[in-house]
């Protein structure tokens, strides 16, 4: 087990009904916020009412920012932070999934920075930031806890990540009711982005793990238990339930503790989901299994452990191989029971941009902590997943 | 599940050597300090005089209370409040096991209170404490980032709880070779107490809480599995490590999110070790699968659950109830393997004060949630450890 500090601030505030405590939870720091949120679905389902009339009713002013969309772009970021110096803003409110909340952080981050604001995407450190909390209402990026945010810029479709302790928001409003309306494409992509923050997580080289090996396959264990659940009966609260809150414990940075987490399938993803703007879940399903048909020699009886324990692969003792194919094979049919895609054809890419995206990944080369991946291994999960 | 609020906010420093870092950690918050600690033993190993030349060299100064001792008494905390306010002191670190750290977060408490520090342990609620830190020598208790303290009373030898966000520790430094020097049996003893948290935990009789379930069995395998390995080398770095982080992780609060604990069997031992002076994990092993024994009918699917999943024992199709006994036993069987006993004679009580026990507890009855217990399930409980 590496060395290690571990400090998550994030207040989770979870249940039922728990977002008419946004104005109790947003008086201590200010009485002027940014409320930020994605399309009109907030609007839809009554949460948007809600939340204004409790802001109005407590005093506290805000100005809207609506328009976030999935790959959270760099053009609103930049439309945001000169909207909360205008307006003085000193609290930014998210409302919505991952993406709204990504934003939400990165104008916060840029908010106090002399320069462009893509500039802190290459890497330069955040000094500073706006407090910001979180009405979630997709379980999947785990943003709501996280110090994490990525962002596209549409100029070249790069999709860059900035970390900070600043952007972890102050507190997180999970009521699970508010996903019941989630299509199930979309819980299904929010349970492909939970599991691929675990399985990333879980595949270190980090020796001697034991601990926070089993929380990541006790997560996962229950994301494929209520996703199953949830699939059937989208109104079924615990198994939302479940899913919410493993989506947080997923991200929090806890199941990292000790170890190194992977991420090259991440990043791999990354381009795809740039490149032709797929949801970031479905990219995962794709992407995932690829990159384990090309990885796994790399350490196998991790893979076995893995699949014995997450999927109930039985050992054959004869061959870790057959042990492993197997598992990917479970993982692949899980993925599509849930709807979704496993390799690129499904994904809907019928054109063949691998080369220019493998190109484009390998700028950030390597990636990856398992396996150090190259142009040429990245062109390979491509060519895998491209089948 | 029940909807929650979970918030923990302590730091954890946690690997080799991170003692040394403990100067930069006081520094944002004090240059005067109480230096609070138990017995000798931290001379010692030298981490006596690491602290002391560290604070030193950072121009921290220090006042020293030594003396804190297992099940930490009520003098001595009450010696610490007029230490500190004669001595102008406004922050405590705490070196040591959950004792010295209950003690410390008892001083931190009764500092600002008006009254005397005893009256908090009615019930009446802390309003404002003295910040405390941390450095855990013994993984137990769970401590050192919880909100909780419990002290014992010697005039009439009780033992009673205080909680309060305000006695979270602000961090909590975590060197697994600090344990090193640990005896075996009080290494079995913290083992004990870390597991009761975990099983405390999991008998709830809140339904559907599938993914705190899953996280409670996941942290007591990895606790099963490194005492064991502990057990025949001491110097393990990374067994010690993950059973260390597994204390902490037991009783941060993150483990009852959505669940309501049953917590009988820690008021029921609490009068076993206030009258005899026992070691709590000693205890612990000893009134745990009593408890086991009187309960399980309550909700036997939930303890057919536990033991398959913790222990592999094999579900017996024909009896839920062959299925549960064979898993207490197995629990048994690990204590004694630890060298634990798990009858009140192997833990050296000899006499019969199982009736003023029961009454004793039975003033705070109804204990646990699971099942309600009253004096006469109490006694039932003593009884049936008395074997």
């Amino acid at each position: 087990m590496n060395n290690f500090q571990f400090h998550n601030t994030t207040k989770i505030i979870f249940g039922k009904g728990t977002e008419l405590q946004i104005a109790e939870e947003i008086k201590p720091f200010t009485n002027r916020v940014l409320l930020h949120y994605g399309g009109g679905s907030i609007k839809k389902t009554g949460l948007y009412d809600s939340i204004c009339t409790s802001l109005t009713k407590a005093g506290i002013d805000f100005i809207e920012l609506p328009g976030a969309m999935p790959n959270p772009r760099l053009g609103l970021v930049r439309e945001g932070i000169a909207l909360c110096k205008k307006e003085h803003i000193d609290f930014i409110l998210a409302v919505g999934g991952g993406s709204v909340i990504d934003s939400a952080k990165a104008i916060a981050a840029g908010f106090y920075y002399e320069g462009d604001v893509w500039e802190l995407f290459s890497g330069i450190e955040i000094k500073k930031a706006l407090p910001l909390g979180c009405i979630l209402t997709i379980p999947a990026a785990g943003s709501e806890s996280s110090p994490h945010s990525v962002v596209t810029n549409e100029k070249g479709w790069y999709k860059r990540a900035i970390h900070s302790s600043f952007l972890a928001p102050k507190f997180a409003i999970l009521n699970p009711e508010l996903t019941f309306s989630l299509p199930a494409f979309q819980t299904a992509c929010g349970v492909s982005d939970i599991m691929a923050h675990l399985m990333e997580r879980y595949f270190t080289k980090v020796q001697k793990v034991d601990l926070t090996d089993r929380l990541i396959e006790a997560t996962l264990k229950s994301v494929i238990r209520n996703a199953l659940i949830v699939k059937d009966n989208p109104d079924d609260y615990d198994a939302r339930a479940e899913i919410m809150w493993a989506g947080t414990i997923a991200h929090n940075d806890l199941l990292e503790t000790g170890r190194v987490g992977d991420w090259g399938s991440h990043d791999v993803e990354h381009e795809l989901s740039a490149m032709y703007d797929v949801a970031h879940g479905a990219g995962l399903s794709v992407i995932f299994p690829a990159w384990m048909k090309y990885v796994y020699n790399e350490h196998i009886a991790k893979f076995v452990q893995f699949f014995n324990r997450v999927f109930g692969v039985e050992i054959d003792i004869d061959s870790d191989e057959r042990t492993v194919l197997e598992g990917i094979k479970r993982l692949e049919n899980f993925f599509r029971e849930m709807g979704l895609p496993v390799t690129l054809k499904e994904l809907g890419v019928t054109d063949d941009r691998k080369g220019e995206m493998a190109d484009k990944a390998a700028e950030a080369a390597p990636l990856g902590n398992f396996k150090k991946l190259f142009r040429d291994d990245i062109y390979a999960i491509y060519q895998i997943a491209d089948i």
